[in-house]
């Protein structure tokens, strides 16, 4: 089968995902959003998320402004032929359609936090159908506007690859700001929250009196609704770009169009599991979750291989190998197989029903240090499998389809994005969800069907992480993969020095970048812990309740301190690179070194960072539980520490490193026409 | 000039080692061991040490006849031309020399502590010298049966470097048990007696109430003084192993006996740089030590440029490329630069002096979670600068001299190893004359001084850290570009999937490792806390000072425990090359992607590792100096506990990178005829 009437697929799917959102949206409106107090907390938190975007949003525009700049002149440099001026559209499409899914995944989980509330005075059942409806959203615009843009860039510049790459470095952009800064937000407002309202003043969790508490909620949707929304994005986006750009480069026929068809299709995979989360009254909701993958998951995998068999032929040669359509297909699964065993891998290391987790909550008994070094220990001993797992997938891949293969394993893990996305992003609007509770001091009941939600949300947040980690990896080999053949580079040879300095050089930036974010958060929550002082200090009244907070301000500071801090970083992240690949005594294969460093060494880190900080979190929940003392013990007290330590390392340090490995192939994939 | 006279210089430069610490020796002896209590306390901490080192023994022996048969079994099957059994010969010899050094080390060293504390009650010079002269003996022992030994081998096998790579194994799997098993003991013994001596019991440190406390003194050698001497004995032995394989397989004239006669001339250099070891009481300890480095650097360089420009004809071709005898020079002290900047840069970051360490004290205020995210994020950021000044030194040292300046650029580095290890060697001998001060009670001025060399103590062992792992990465790198001209590779492609599964396994080890060697602490700790409570159980009038505790067994058990938990990573270190070498569709070029990924990610783990350990523990000591509220406050609770997570970073899977990453490098060499 062939025809360009197929490459109408991926803007139409992309269309689908959309209409299902307005669906969606129907759904979680028809719910009230419950007592006036709690239209109020959650008017606060919409606005609060809101005035967060908006700011992104400028930093965002200089970013996206300079680079189009930059674009025009490396076009003009090294000709419209090796770079076409249009990559600057194309990077500008790329960045809108990220900017709109975050922007409508936000607008909705803000809406959908207030009403799961509500939905949760009657029953369980129906606050997690408002729950994962919100999320949803969330999914389907990222696959959504993703598809539609690709598709809609793909047809007008006529499968030219090096306009397309444009799109991905537009999608990276974005998630750089929405998940380095949000990451920075999210923990600073945290800590800022915790430290001054409830270690220095004394006052609960989620308490409305804490000048800090809406900055807190409003964290919580930057980071894991936006922040996690727009990682995806990028890698969904990057491995279909990078699988174009390989098949163009090996003139596989019809190769560009099959990455297109399995993403396009699994938007419909990803819809039709979402109706397959219901669950009854004490039930678990985890199940409920759990189906719903495991459906878009078959359904994407045989779509895959209708796909693969109809437009590749049964055998067909790549330079000197052979490769077969059914070749192709196991590759493919490979890669989303891998996909579902981290996660798994990832729960393991980060459940409390499982023994690390419970090592560390006994560790916790002699003390802080014992609970960190547990911790810490269990974040690297857990890289183990997950690297295993991934070397499997590329061996397989390349094994059945060489290069083409490792790119199409990384469309097959994230054919199920919009699942995957929607069952992360469900996790902080039931966390919100159970915020308003408090604040708005509702039932006891109603908290606890919130909480019951919550809990689930950890273990999704969990394996999402997982998720989104082995897919950066995948995209940004399957992106490296593109750009040694687009830079025409024969081998990357580390017996070469300017190699094994690439990737000194590339191991070395993940140290620096995990090290700059996690001193950002330090300084951008001490400017909120000041802030927070400040109130408590100049506004009479507020813990008797009498006044109001500024809540509005907190947002305020903690996102201008977000965004300031994650400019070095930023920058060194795209600066660095194209720096490599220009110099004359580096190169474009130093360059190639920097990033095998870089997506080796940021592998490592990310999954060692996510576990720690989630085993931590979990042994802390566990010891809560009653274990070992419970609250208020000593024991207690050492696993918050290993908690706060774990806050930046799960969710701002670790995330990040899944952005740089990404942002630097796409970076080195754009720009390979300036390296000689 | 040529002849094989020169070849005679090596045993004949080891043997005036040798005789140098006969000199040394004579002078230490003259020195009185003061109070019968002072000598008895010597004599227990002699005791422990020599029953750690005879516990070691014995698995060695057994690890070295396993490795024999091993090495017989290869060669019988890839037949004497491609590996001839008499490596198994070099291998022995390789592994005794370095036995017979840490044996002669620590015997002097546990001399050298006693009377140390004794030439301090008359005055600072004396002490420091009779310290210096203990480490000294050390640094020769290290050089002179170095020397001695790899030049009888290459005498004996004609510079066969297929045999001579034999020594070099050997050299590392002393390293192995020392280094690792040395570690492990050291935290164990360290943290058993401070958790329940100081914290449960509430007895200061060093008092002899406490049974672990002879244990805790032995570790100190058994860490600093026997393991970092294997450590550094494995790579001066391993870069001048790979400039001769280097130099055979490139068939460079004399291009084997220059790094021999460099080495050879080191020791000279060493021994004249140590007679400018002298202090004024009152004096700064620090700037005599310093004057040593200076002094034996300077000979060093004189020497190796008339050893290179007289051995090395003024131009020569390896190849296509043409070399200069200057440019080899450059190579050389390029290596050289390279280890005093990196041991410089390790000052900055671990110094109380300077800002990092301020800022990690003044995180304390805030707690235990921020000084933890405070120092591991300084280690991480303390990455960036050693990685610039290692890529400089390759390009500058391959430039020059190709593969083989590589190689000589470590031997540079490695030139003045006897005062190296030297200067570090009097630190922890310097630290147990504090101790048996204070066991002795003696008078506090006496106390003044040896804490006085103790304090410098600290920033030497910092700057020897910060060598020690800039010398791994070098001879690891050097032993590695032997490996791929002895495996006739070609290129090590990342590229190719088996090449990047292969860097992601090599990287992956490195977590493995650190994470195993962590949790090995906290088991082998847990066996000495044990030993200690049931002590202070059973043997009644212990805290009244009436009954003595049963320091040997604390010795024993803390040494079982030790060696045992060092079984498991050594053999993965050991086993898993081999495989990935020999596996079909891995191979040697994923073995070669393996230790790549090894040294890049190895480098980084073990710099932060050190660094973050030196500041978390300079924080402490600079809070106890009366900052941040001083000892007792909040903030120096939360200082101790970054301390105690520093602990095994710094003194146990920090310096196990080191071996690991030589380990496997020198067994991929060794092995090389296996893998097809």
């Amino acid at each position: 089968m062939t025809g360009t009437v197929y490459l109408y697929a991926a803007p139409v799917m992309g269309l689908v995902a959309l209409l299902f959102i307005l669906y969606l949206n129907g759904k979680i409106n028809r719910v009230d959003e419950g007592t006036k107090r709690m239209a109020e907390i959650g008017l606060a938190i919409r606005e609060g998320a809101m005035a967060f975007l908006k700011r992104e949003y400028t930093y965002l525009f200089i970013f996206i402004v300079a680079m189009v700049v930059f674009l025009l002149i490396v076009s003009f440099l090294v000709g419209p032929d090796r770079m076409p001026p249009s990559t600057a559209i194309a990077y500008v499409i790329g960045a809108v359609c990220s900017i709109g899914a975050g922007f409508i995944g936000m607008r909705v989980a803000t809406k959908a936090n207030v009403r799961t509330t509500n939905a949760a005075r009657q029953s369980l059942n129906q606050a997690l159908g408002v729950a994962f409806a919100g999320g949803s959203v969330m999914g389907m615009a990222v696959v959504g506007l993703g598809m539609l843009g690709l598709g809609i860039v793909n047809l007008i510049f006529q499968g030219n690859s090096a306009i397309i790459n444009g799109f991905s470095l537009g999608a990276s952009s974005v998630a750089l700001f929405a998940r380095v800064g949000g990451g920075i937000y999210t923990k600073a407002a945290d800590v800022g929250a915790d430290l001054v309202g409830k270690v220095e003043a004394g006052i609960p969790e989620d308490d409305p009196r804490n000048p800090a508490v809406i900055a807190d909620n409003v964290g919580d949707n930057v980071g894991d609704v936006a922040g996690m929304g727009a990682d995806l994005y990028e890698s969904y986006v990057g491995s279909v770009v990078s699988t174009i750009a390989i098949a163009s480069a090996l003139g596989i026929a019809n190769g560009s169009l099959v990455p297109l068809l399995i993403a396009a299709f699994g938007i419909l995979s990803s819809i039709i599991g979402s109706f397959f989360v219901r669950t009854s009254e004490g039930g678990n909701p985890q199940a409920a979750l759990n189906m719903a993958t495991l459906v878009a998951s078959i359904v994407a995998i045989v779509g895959s291989y209708f796909i693969i068999t109809s437009f590749l032929p049964a055998s067909f040669n790549v330079g000197q190998d052979t490769y077969t359509s059914t070749g192709v297909f196991i590759a493919t699964i490979a890669g989303l197989i891998a996909g579902v065993l981290i996660g798994r891998i990832t729960e393991y290391y980060t459940s409390a029903n499982y023994a690390p987790v419970k090592e560390i909550a006994r560790s916790s008994l002699t003390g802080a240090a014992t609970n960190i070094i547990a911790g810490f220990s269990t974040g690297m001993l857990s890289t183990a499998l997950p690297v295993i797992v991934v070397a499997v997938a590329i061996l397989l891949a390349h094994r059945f389809a060489g290069l083409y293969g490792i790119a199409l394993a990384a469309v097959g893990m994230l054919a199920t994005t919009g699942t995957t996305v929607g069952v992360d992003a469900y996790g902080p609007i039931a966390d919100n969800a159970g915020g308003i509770a408090e604040q708005a001091e509702l039932a006891h009941d109603v908290r606890e069907r919130t909480d019951n939600l919550d809990a689930v949300g950890n273990t999704t947040a969990a394996i999402a992480k997982g998720f989104a980690i082995g897919s950066a990896a995948l995209t940004a080999l399957a992106l490296f993969s593109a750009y040694t053949q687009v830079a025409g580079i024969k081998a990357i040879d580390f017996m070469k020095p300017e190699v094994i300095v690439g990737a000194f050089i590339g191991g070395m930036l993940i140290f620096l970048f995990a090290a700059l974010t996690m001193k950002a958060v330090g300084r951008a929550a001490s400017d909120m812990i000041e802030e927070v002082r400040r109130q408590f200090r100049e506004i009479p009244g507020i813990m008797e309740g009498k006044n109001r907070p500024d809540y509005a301000h907190c947002v305020s500071i903690s996102t201008a301190a977000a965004l300031r801090e994650m400019v070095v970083p930023g920058l060194l992240a795209v600066i660095v690179p194209i720096v490599v690949g220009v110099l004359p005594f580096l190169g474009k294969e130093a360059l190639g070194g920097l990033l095998a460093g870089a997506v080796v060494t940021g592998f490592l880190v990310a999954v060692m960072m996510a576990n720690a900080g989630g085993a931590w979190d979990n042994a802390k929940k566990y010891i809560e539980g009653g274990q070992h003392g419970g609250k208020g013990s000593p024991a207690h007290a050492a696993a918050v520490c290993g908690d706060t330590v774990g806050d930046p390392f799960k969710d701002t340090s670790g995330p990040a490193m899944n952005i740089l490995i990404k942002l630097m192939s796409i970076v080195a994939l754009v720009f390979a026409p300036l390296f000689f």
